[in-house]
């Protein structure tokens, strides 16, 4: 049967899916992107292991590969923070090198709005966004049917609008990014923020360095009053981005994507509350806020898979 | 010969533009927005006044309107604040039905980008933004060699986003926005905002009330240090809205358009220099800044014309 392979490059792991056309995940294998000591022992593994993926009777019809800071039109990984090797690694033309069909790379924001174009919420849109959050935040921008790259492949990094100029200090050096405010970490600092406003909080008493963002959750859903407050500056600072987001390409839906979304209500609520809040008059009461229907696991493979 | 008309729709006045299919402007007209009773007064006399302008011998190809909060889908001026009907306008289907050509109306920002990419300095470009700077402040954006629209008509509206929370209040009701800042009001009030920091200054001296945004220009060539520090504040607040809008399209260029770039280097060495230094560093010295190459005094018309 035709079938397609989708990578999904992350510092920690590498995560390979082997799809049907239709979107099935026929098979899952991952490896330890951090266990190699070179990058060329890497890509030979990966290359190695992709090619296990296929039967003898498969036709493979295309690689595609998402990846932190992966350019579409280099076909390389360009200095990635979390990556083991932080110089520009030629992932696209190594892996094409080794295959007889179509390979293609971006990165994983856009994979992941691909991923929703092709398998997910978005099959009939044009004009939509998928927001990642996670231990970044980014974007992929769908316009007139087609993503946008932009003049050098990298548009769509919207985690680094300077939203608060001259607030919280962001891992990119600058200070004010909404990065800052609503990755995995810039959610646990609005919890040291506001603890001592919530003095009677049991989320509060227990030790900041175990407390994750399902722990919080956890708390908001037995009515914790500083768990509750924690969603509603999130949804205050991520609404307040939706909103100007809204102006430059006015889609028809923001896709919430990643691990936080597993908050559900409690996230999306006081994010639709506060976007609308913000939203400039000719915008009001015409975009959705939806969170990505892709089944989480396979989201970022089936993204990649989308590619090709 | 065949030609084109451009009628750019102001609160003011009504230009047309005679336009041939290499951009030369052979015939220009206006009339007062707002000397007319109502609508329909005004809708017919528009009317009247474009089929004047064409000869006999002429084939009129197309009708290319750009109006304040012109909308490309519904074909109407909705709700725009600063015309004299302050509903929702069906301009295009008006004209639509008394002429035998293509007839299409969008907003006047979407208009000047088309004007750049068919007349203009972006000829040869897929992805660029173009910023009107006036008594608003807008853009008008390509992606992937089209204008983005949205789902809704209003993409673009880049004036409002809100790019200090809890700033300057903005004539759209909200605060922050960052056309309190650079429209032509906005250089004014951070002419008063500075002034006290200057209080050697000649231009600080003129009546609040007469100084124009070409009078600043005038002291800041004569070395005015306060003249000078609107000009850094106002490129800062510029420089930061580029910065920002990068992140989403990653254009090729952006291009200045309206009265205030007759400031020239004045304007757009601070904007370059803030521009850069809050950039995130993948975007850094990618992106050119320039200012429309479109003759000013047809700029608004000749890209109503590129509409069709």
């Amino acid at each position: 049967m035709k079938v397609r392979i989708g990578i999904d490059i992350g510092g920690t792991n590498t995560k390979f899916g082997l799809i049907s056309l239709d979107g099935t995940v026929l098979k899952r294998l991952r490896i330890a992107t951090g266990s190699f000591d070179t990058f060329d022992d890497y890509i030979t593994e990966l290359i190695s292991v992709a090619k296990s993926m296929v039967k003898k009777d498969d036709e493979l019809v295309g690689i595609g590969i998402g990846a932190p800071n992966g350019n579409v039109h280099s076909g390389m990984i360009e200095f990635a923070p979390n990556m083991p090797w932080k110089t520009k690694l030629p992932v696209r033309d190594k892996i094409r090198e080794a295959f007889d069909c179509p390979v293609e790379l971006t990165n994983d924001a856009n994979a992941a709005a691909m991923g929703e174009k092709i398998f997910g919420g978005a099959k009939e849109m044009n004009d939509f966004v998928v927001i990642t959050l996670g231990t970044g935040v980014g974007s992929g921008i769908y316009i007139n049917g087609k993503l946008a790259y932009g003049h050098d492949g990298f548009a769509g990094e919207i985690g680094h609008v300077i939203t608060y100029p001259g607030g919280r200090l962001c891992g990119c050096g600058r200070r004010g990014c909404i990065e800052a405010y609503v990755n995995a970490k810039g959610i646990l600092r609005t919890l040291t923020e506001e603890k001592y406003n919530y003095p009677e909080s049991e989320l509060g008493k227990i030790d900041e360095k175990s407390v994750t963002t399902k722990i919080i959750s956890e708390y908001a859903e037995k009515g914790d009053k500083l768990a509750l407050q924690v969603f509603e500056k999130t949804g205050e600072y991520i609404g307040l981005t939706l909103a100007n987001s809204m102006v430059y390409t006015s889609p028809e839906a923001f896709f919430l994507f990643g691990g936080i979304t597993k908050a559900g209500e409690l996230l999306r609520k006081p994010i639709h509350h506060h976007m609308e809040a913000n939203m400039l008059n000719i915008y009001q009461n015409k975009v959705k806020v939806l969170f990505s229907q892709l089944p989480e696991d396979d989201a970022a493979i089936l993204g990649a898979a989308a590619l090709v």
